[in-house]
């Protein structure tokens, strides 16, 4: 996937499951499953989102839900037709795209 | 805000404060307030920025100044008016947009 | 470097080493003697790359090899020439860029 792909970000709450699982976990499976070039998951440590409500690792009380960042890249005509159950997967968060120019992934390489 | 929308991103440091309060609490709170779509923030383990001081986690005396990172999202509309307010609260930090597309943002979706 | 820029990023497994360093480290240094602007480490909590190779934090004997990404920030002129030898360096990793607009670097700024 050199050349032109697509970053795919999903922001989600550490607390939302989905199928039994943790929801972060089973984008990450589902994404691998699907042939997806390559996922990674980050934690944050504070942030709001479409509701205002303030997930902080701040207070300990309220630190089980801080914001997951998805980071899901490969090239656009693999990534576009899974928007719309990655949409319906995330049902409070927030997914959005990015134009990039990969120089790298794994062995390939120009 | 679905379809066209920008990603701003903030970098400053973890001891850097702002009205009493640690800046990048400020800016979250702030931007919150301004009614700003959302925002995560997440801490680096290491870094540097224009001053070319290197930041990192792996020495405990200099764990306590590490980047923050702030992902601001929204309209450019809404978030353009704020970038002078930002810049100025942001004396050493570095701030810059990315154009992004929005597929899904709390309950809005296509 | 205000105006348009590249945001570089470099996703690399923890345990891998050049020269004697972790890899994350030496790059860091490398691009500080560069010039380069700027450059924040930020450490995953889960991911997999182009072997297919789950990479988590969940359980504790896989966790020495989490993935770390670097963000990368100055302008397309400097941070281009530098792009094969960082492909080399990261033999089994993903580098990809993003066309940026800075709004602020250190004192710099409009």
């Amino acid at each position: 996937m050199l050349g032109k792909a697509k970053l795919l970000k999903v922001y989600l709450g550490e607390s939302e499951r989905y199928k039994n699982k943790p929801l972060y976990q089973y984008l990450v499976h589902w994404l691998k499953e699907k042939g997806i070039g390559g996922v990674t998951v980050n934690r944050g440590i504070e942030g709001y989102g479409a509701d205002k409500v303030l997930h902080t690792a701040r207070f300990l009380e309220l630190s089980s839900d801080l914001p997951m960042i998805l980071e899901i890249v490969d090239v656009a005509e693999k990534i576009d037709p899974l928007i719309p159950e990655i949409c319906a997967m995330v049902p409070k968060g927030l997914v959005f795209g990015i134009d990039i120019n990969v120089y790298k992934h794994g062995k390939e390489q120009p």
